[in-house]
């Protein structure tokens, strides 16, 4: 799909399940915001937290008086961040810094916000783990009361579905093992989608090493709307798993790619793509061009920003520069059958002996 | 509802348009995570943001063995934060503090995280503003990418609902024109909510200064799952309005109070009381009480945390010290068909003269 279209984005086109969704741009762009009075608010740094307890500023008391003051000389008689007193309320997106991976976790979905990782043709050279001896475990440093459980998934009917893939962390036991992590994971659909187009779009991903000396990629799960026939309302509509229901399934998932021409240089290229998936079985046929999209329409869905700081003289188009699609070798059935059903079996990808491409 | 009661909140009895939803909470007290192996990851701080552009952290070369070597002694040979050079991809709450409220925004939903606000007796009977004067205006401290528009409203069959009342910032033009940042709004349901129950449930907490000193009330959104009565699954589901659809449109709203029996005291108790109302007509002869929950059942669904520096021993349970049940004086009705329904001219609730049912 070309970046200049603007964009319904139809992760739609996916065979079974997935059904016309927008993503948040469209005509945006041409309609700015009416004139607006000057704001009386201003921007602020998040509070940090006061030492409790703290001696509670002393409201000052006002004059009433019957007919309007100028009360802009008065002191407020109220204390409103007076309430930080008792704690921030939030919200904490818990980061989680591992060998493998740096992420942001969401407590009200419980799944993360997004997943950065980095790898690089010696990295995925490296075979120094296993997926066998990875298992699955929660996040001890979120607190219990936001934390996905191990009993969220079990019998809901999805994967738990890696975000930053443990076949890109096979360099060492302990970054295999740190990518088991749930804070790494989603609920995935699992055939059809985690087993299937969503590993071979993970294969593509590694196969970018041959062309850029580094690659970084930015996994997270997106909640997008859909249009209601019956209404013609726009709904966001995700499942909830667990007991009690408390991990959401997201709708789709994305990945911002940043495929760095020069790793070690702060002027270097860096080749770009964003891709929307939806949650749901892709035929291998579906071109991966098909779900690209330009990285404002998933900043827009997600409310984060990629690549704030990379000016527009250092960007290119990642899908100019390699074709975007997947590539199914015949092996890979067989493979999938036999290991990736098993939840902690999944196995995992390797790089194309052939194949390629671009 | 007793907090005793493990919570599946009903929400729900409202009459029209709500329906059985639970709060996240329940089961999951006695059912504490599995044991989980220790994890390899930790947490830190948010990380900084470095100024760009910054050099790059040369991956490290590790040789390439054939055998399984002892990875732990090697330098990793990635760079997952490096990402960072990029920009942190967030999210960020943009917080802000105006003369009568500091609140936190979600940059996903458009709507705040939560609005915190504060009075007293006093700046209650403070009466210099009038609402005639106060204008609806767009958050220009949040990215306009981010920003929920005039125009999203426009036509959505929503009200733009305060989340901290107009009518508690008449103490001075300027703090009650800065409840009228979009920030500070929700589409809300308006005829038989916003315009009725809700309305008498903010004036059931301005009533609280009779008793109390001095009252904080923190006030924000929810988006509450429910079970799909056809195949049994728990969904989140919720509109989202504008053109693109961008700003959600709350399934509940919570009220958090803090009613402080003694305001400049850092030990003083503070009666506490947490309710959740769905966001649809509520008939008027529902008790507010049933809309009570345990604090925390609000922490879970919305991830945030209320009051955690305020220790058990300073804790009081609000409905057990007043009766929690909202007044509906006669007058109210021919207030709110002339007032209410245009959208600028919503009638402030005052205090009420008499009927205190406490």
């Amino acid at each position: 799909m070309p970046n200049t279209s603007l964009a319904i984005v139809a992760a739609a086109s996916a065979a079974a399940g997935a059904s016309v969704t927008a993503l948040l741009l469209s005509r945006s762009r041409q309609r700015e915001p009416f004139p607006a009075p000057t704001p009386t608010s201003t921007l602020k740094e998040p509070p940090s937290l006061p030492a409790a307890p703290v001696p509670v500023p002393v409201p000052v008391p006002v004059a009433v008086s019957a007919t309007p003051a100028p009360t802009t000389t008065l002191l407020p008689p109220v204390d409103p961040s007076g309430i930080l007193r008792y704690g921030f309320p939030g919200p904490i997106a818990d980061t989680l810094s591992t060998p493998s991976f740096l992420a942001a976790f969401n407590r009200a979905t419980r799944n993360p916000h997004w997943v950065a990782e980095h790898f690089t043709a010696q990295s995925l050279l490296l075979n120094n783990a296993s997926r066998r001896n990875s298992v699955f475990h929660e996040d001890l440093t979120v607190p219990p009361m936001f934390r996905a459980k191990l009993a969220d998934y079990a019998r809901s009917g999805y994967d738990r579905g890696h975000q930053m893939p443990a076949a890109d962390a096979k360099w060492s036991q302990e970054a295999m093992d740190s990518t088991f992590v749930l804070s790494n994971m989603c609920p995935q659909v699992g055939e059809g989608f985690n087993r299937d187009y969503w590993a071979h779009f993970e294969d593509f991903c590694r196969e970018l090493v041959k062309k850029y000396p580094s690659v970084r990629v930015v996994t997270g799960p997106l909640y997008l709307p859909k249009r209601d026939d019956k209404d013609g309302k726009w709904r966001v509509s995700y499942e909830v798993i667990g007991n009690p229901p408390n991990v959401a399934v997201p709708t789709h998932f994305f990945k911002i790619i940043f495929a760095e021409e020069a790793a070690e240089s702060p002027i270097g290229k860096v080749a770009l793509g964003a891709f929307v998936l939806p949650n749901a079985e892709i035929p291998n046929q579906k071109s991966l061009g098909d779900f690209e999209v330009p990285i404002e329409a998933v900043e827009r869905a997600s409310g984060l920003l990629f690549g704030e700081k990379l000016p527009a003289e250092r960007r290119k188009q990642l899908c100019r520069e390699v074709k975007c699609e997947i590539v199914v070798r015949e092996f890979d059935r067989s493979r999938q059958q036999s290991g990736r059903v098993g939840q902690n079996s999944k196995v995992a990808p390797q790089i194309a002996p052939a194949g390629v491409k671009w």
